[in-house]
């Protein structure tokens, strides 16, 4: 069932929670793909009903960024999830989510901010404000859908691990689902930005997955150090791609490591052309 | 029942909700007055159950604040909420709420901020981070507790504004009660802060009700320009007292007002020796 207010929502979770009945949320950006579909299977599975959100939030993209590009395929989105059995698909506007007569702005908005120190890396560096706009939405999503269960991809481990840290520091009352990466044969990891790439940018962003499968099968021949690690990708990288980072940090508090250990997660964000792609790997 | 952990919280929680028990939050710092007590008492009418929560929150106080000496009575508070019906006084440790092993600062705790545009006045202004620290404990709270309805006092009307548009913002389910302020028959506004009053110190502080009891009669009188009517405070000041702030505000947005009208609210905050306190009036 398409939904488009917060209203008609609640009324229904409201109902479902008389009946006792547990409740999974996948929060998404739509322009749903296979990565996003495993998410959705797993809630199917583990809960007794399912609501996927599609939301293009406003506020987690920072100037200059592809807000207004970013593929919107609600449709497509909503086939794909009445075939896996999903109860609401929650697609509300901008409007709806942040009200209107007022820019959106921590001048005007309460924010939920994630700690500096899971932000001034990685991802959070290049895209600033950006987990602050996430975590926001994420947690007026909890507050409306109030799931017992909210599943979110490995793909993009730094969100991940400040949503987990948000949970943990709010005591809010879900458990978040990790969701193992979803890869193409070739071994591109599927995301809704792929359909920005050409088939030769395709075959150049074969360079992340390559490079962390690389240095995963290096680690587990003994190479610990991260130095040497990190070397072992120049050899495949060429001018077409522009590394923005590839960093060795820990799984759960994102300190920085040296020597890397089975804790250890690699993270890459390459951009090819106009495109910035990211991936992630576990060594343990 | 006095209750430590969050987990006995959660418990008892659990088991209401699936009785479809109602349940109502009174969030307090402890030293319980009247003030307090009157939360309380329409709470226990309200709700089926109630949680007082007693927390002197560190996240609250700025450096150089009474953080350490406030007052701490945490079995008179105890009693005083037994005698009222209350079901559960939940008093945790700074531990339990923020676990251990790091600063409690936004380098490594997700926060709740509020709008930059209603923390830059008022208390805002010389209490900096102060409002931060009561939204994230306040949400926390909420997301342990996740009552039906929250009861907060009108005396801190600016963190009671603040704290009714962190819930519309982040559509956090639970309805704010506003309550209005207790005061002595003096007319002095009850607040854990005067027990650091000497007896004549509580003379003089009556200043502050004095100044909004005489602008509310001035408005109602007709005077509505706001200049005049703050010009009518200095009669009743002295060199005992250092005026922080006192201004007219919307009661909703706290837009700063020109011409008063039955949306306007009068804030004060006055100083006596070491002691800060603050009131408010509603012209409407």
């Amino acid at each position: 069932m398409l939904v488009h207010t917060i209203n008609e929502v609640r009324e229904c979770i409201k109902k479902w929670k008389k009946e006792g009945l547990t409740v999974g949320l996948v929060p998404t950006m739509g322009a749903l793909h296979n990565g996003h579909l495993s998410l959705i299977k797993k809630s199917v599975e583990k809960c007794d009903k399912t609501v996927v959100s599609v939301f293009v939030n406003p506020i987690q993209f920072c100037p200059g960024e592809d807000l207004d590009k970013y593929p919107r395929t609600l449709e497509a989105d909503e086939k794909l999830c009445q075939n896996a059995g999903v109860d609401i698909v929650f697609a509300p506007s901008p409007k709806e989510m942040y009200g209107e007569g007022h820019i959106l702005s921590n001048d005007f908005l309460t924010y939920v901010v994630p700690p500096f120190f899971y932000v001034d890396k990685l991802c959070g560096k290049s895209r600033v404000g950006h987990f602050d706009g996430v975590c926001t939405v994420v947690n007026k999503l909890f507050n409306i859908v109030q799931p017992d269960y909210a599943f979110f991809g490995q793909k993009d481990a730094q969100q991940l691990i400040i949503i987990k840290k948000m949970v943990k520091d709010l005591n809010i009352p879900v458990e978040i689902i990790p969701c193992p990466i979803v890869r193409e044969e070739s071994g591109l990891a599927l995301s809704s930005r792929n359909k920005y790439l050409s088939e030769t940018d395709k075959k150049e962003a074969l360079a992340l997955s390559k490079i962390l499968f690389n240095i995963k099968a290096c680690y587990d021949k003994g190479i610990k150090d991260v130095d040497a690690l990190s070397e072992t990708a120049y050899g495949f990288l060429n001018e077409h791609h522009s590394l923005e980072y590839l960093e060795f940090r820990d799984k759960e508090n994102l300190e920085q490591k040296t020597l890397a250990d089975d804790n250890t997660q690699v993270f890459i964000a390459l951009r090819i052309g106009s495109v910035r792609l990211i991936d992630n790997i576990l060594l343990g």
